[in-house]
């Protein structure tokens, strides 16, 4: 399979784009090579895709089913029951949906933690994007618990075989509140043995920080460290209250951290030490958490919201400009998965899209990352492109009709059932 | 002219809804009638059109142009020069494109000041759009400025009478530290005499507050009840440092607040004071503010930025919810400007949007509104209806491609030309 893309703009050139199996293959002002789809640009900006690195995917079926309420009413209210009643297929079917949301705008990498580990591994296969996914493993310091999760995620991970290259099996261990600190020890070691990352909430709430001093005499980062937890193989989601000395630690270990500001501000969970992290040389990274605290997966959005909350609570309008917003979006989480993407370049993964730049928000063009960050949204996206397999292109994607009523038929069973 | 809508989904029952003239004549289950036009709304929610109650419409040209830098840089050197190069055709083109991209996502009416009135006003009478608009009004306490000013608006006024009846000319005294007394009071009475509305700058900043106590032993609010300018017809933008005897002020002379999350969030401005002005019973809209501090004018967009800062500045996930963002957006500015819109019932103005229900971030519909505020963007809007007049279907409008081209045209020349 090749793709050619003629006439694209890529950092203030026209460039043709040469894409051979799932490799850039190559980039020159002028291309005349055969290919399986030519694809005009004229008037179209070529980037990196955008990487969403804390993900529930499913949980698009209960976008805008609970909003505006206290957390605990939220979850026991609302979240809880309905999540109960979930089965494999319900969540196939929400994962096919936030993966098509996703590559309508423009992301075709995402770090995922849901229940049903398969349904939404078989999704992002099928959608053709690539992901990192964990199954949640809670234990709540039950024994029993604790056992049946080690086997099923031992069962899991041989399962992921049959997935393509695409889908990595990551663990999933959901916070140090969740989690026995036995269970936490057999994630870590489980995935440094098989190569595999880890996906954890981290540092969410002031309460998770505030018990873990009660319980342990120390911060939530200090008692992972202790434990022996931490590593570069560690996506932290969150990470909002952890403190100077836990920033030092978190960069120590080289764990990837993820900023989350829309769903932050939704749940009030406080404000994201973006400025000390960045000092301190962690590899900050962007993410949309799930719909049903956001309530969308648009990484365009996230990256204005981004700089924001940064702007307003240091009072500094210079505070993470849009090209660091970009980077997080696009470059630095290639680098925490170990990617050879992030960058449109000869020899990197075809994992990339094209912004129209007819599309209003994109005008006039002084500047199209700040474009991107402060004024577009993701229906700028008109093509995207991940392992060198075209998945959207001009704003429509295979199946996404039936896509969306399947969905749509699961989300109403799954919240009119309020009996069941 | 008439239109027919068939079969929109209004308040959980689909409804046809006939327009005759300007208003909304007939809603049935099953209208019969003849009607210039016919739109099958099947898959679509019909919903009052957004009224943006801030905005520096031609500023369009400058999105993006210089973001990420300090306010005195972002003024002196990038945003004041180019200002001063500025002419009426410029201003033209630049409101045209505003306006387009208004009516792209849902808004038929704005609140403007800007310089260059005529080009403003023309430009939204071309468009079909509904607007109060005012010259930018400064003399820098100098007498010689204000005579001119004085004169200049008398004209204006006179001159603004050649536009349709839904462009209104206002008052635009920019603000309590660029306006002398003497004009401030000439404005109001200006305004009183001839049924105008005045838009101004108020409160903003923090140092403004300060400047005026400094100056007068007074804050701004009191100062302007003092002198005898505040009343209903006095649209304030942005109130953010009012203290409570100050809300209380602008409650009693039912001054309309103006607050406009994104700009705030983006100059570091502050926080507006929602919950206190709700408590007050002020009456609340919501504005963009120009693209130079947005950078776009998608009302959907500032209304989830509008709930999102009130629920982490007070820590309270129930604060400002999403049907009272769309209210501050779609309902109260009628109020505030005494207009016969903001809601979808026969008698009122045809000012309405449709949204097209199959929008990804509309679905599932849970909830409509919460859809609206939390997941959607300007982009759900297909149709956009202004006083009985069809202004976008399908997501076209006439002329769109000339207005971009031309836009851009002019926002390059005058970006580029920095010697002039």
């Amino acid at each position: 399979m090749s793709i050619l893309i003629k006439n694209a703009l890529l950092s203030n050139e026209i460039k043709d784009i040469y894409i051979k199996g799932n490799i850039i293959n190559k980039i020159d002002s002028k291309i005349n090579a055969k290919a399986d789809n030519i694809i005009d640009a004229m008037s179209k900006a070529v980037l990196p895709s955008f990487l969403n690195l804390h993900t529930h995917a499913a949980m698009n079926l209960f976008r805008s089913y609970a909003d505006d309420m206290k957390l605990e009413d939220w979850l026991k209210k609302k979240i809880w029951p309905v999540e109960a009643r979930l089965t494999e297929d319900d969540v196939y079917w929400g994962a096919k949906f936030a993966c098509l949301e996703m590559i309508k705008s423009g992301t075709a990498f995402f770090n995922d933690m849901y229940w049903h580990y398969g349904a939404t591994a078989r999704a992002a296969d099928e959608m053709g994007l690539r992901a990192n996914i964990s199954a949640v493993f809670i234990d709540m310091f039950d024994n029993q618990k604790a056992k049946e999760q080690i086997e099923r995620n031992e069962k899991l991970f041989i399962q992921s075989q049959q997935y393509s290259n695409r889908i990595n099996f990551a663990l999933g261990p959901h916070s140090i509140y969740t989690v026995s600190e036995k269970s936490l020890l057999w994630a870590k070691k489980f995935a440094d043995k098989h190569n595999l990352m880890i996906h954890i909430h981290l540092s969410e709430t002031e309460k998770e920080a505030d018990d873990c001093i009660k319980k342990r005499k120390k911060r939530p980062v200090e008692y992972l460290e202790d434990i022996g937890f931490l590593g570069d193989n560690v996506i932290a989601a969150h990470c909002i209250h952890a403190n100077d000395k836990e920033i030092k630690i978190l960069k120590k270990y080289n764990v990837c951290v993820v900023y989350n500001p829309v769903s932050n501000m939704k749940l009030c969970s406080g404000v994201f030490p973006y400025e000390k992290m960045k000092n301190a040389g962690v590899n900050i990274c962007l993410g949309t958490d799930g719909c049903a605290s956001n309530n969308n997966l648009d990484m365009l959005e996230e990256m204005k919201f981004a700089s924001l909350l940064q702007k307003s609570y240091s009072r500094n309008p210079v505070a993470l400009p849009a090209k660091d917003c970009f980077k997080m979006a696009a470059i630095n989480p290639a680098k925490a998965f170990g990617l050879n993407c992030g960058r449109i370049e000869e020899g990197a993964l075809a994992d990339l899209i094209l912004v129209d730049l007819k599309d209003l928000n994109l005008n006039p063009n002084h500047n199209l990352v700040s474009n991107l960050v402060y004024s577009a949204n993701g229906t700028c996206v008109d093509t995207t492109i991940c392992n060198g397999k075209i998945l959207m292109h001009n704003r429509k994607v295979e199946g996404e009709e039936e896509i969306l009523r399947k969905a749509n038929e699961v989300a109403f069973r799954l919240t009119a059932n309020k009996s069941a």
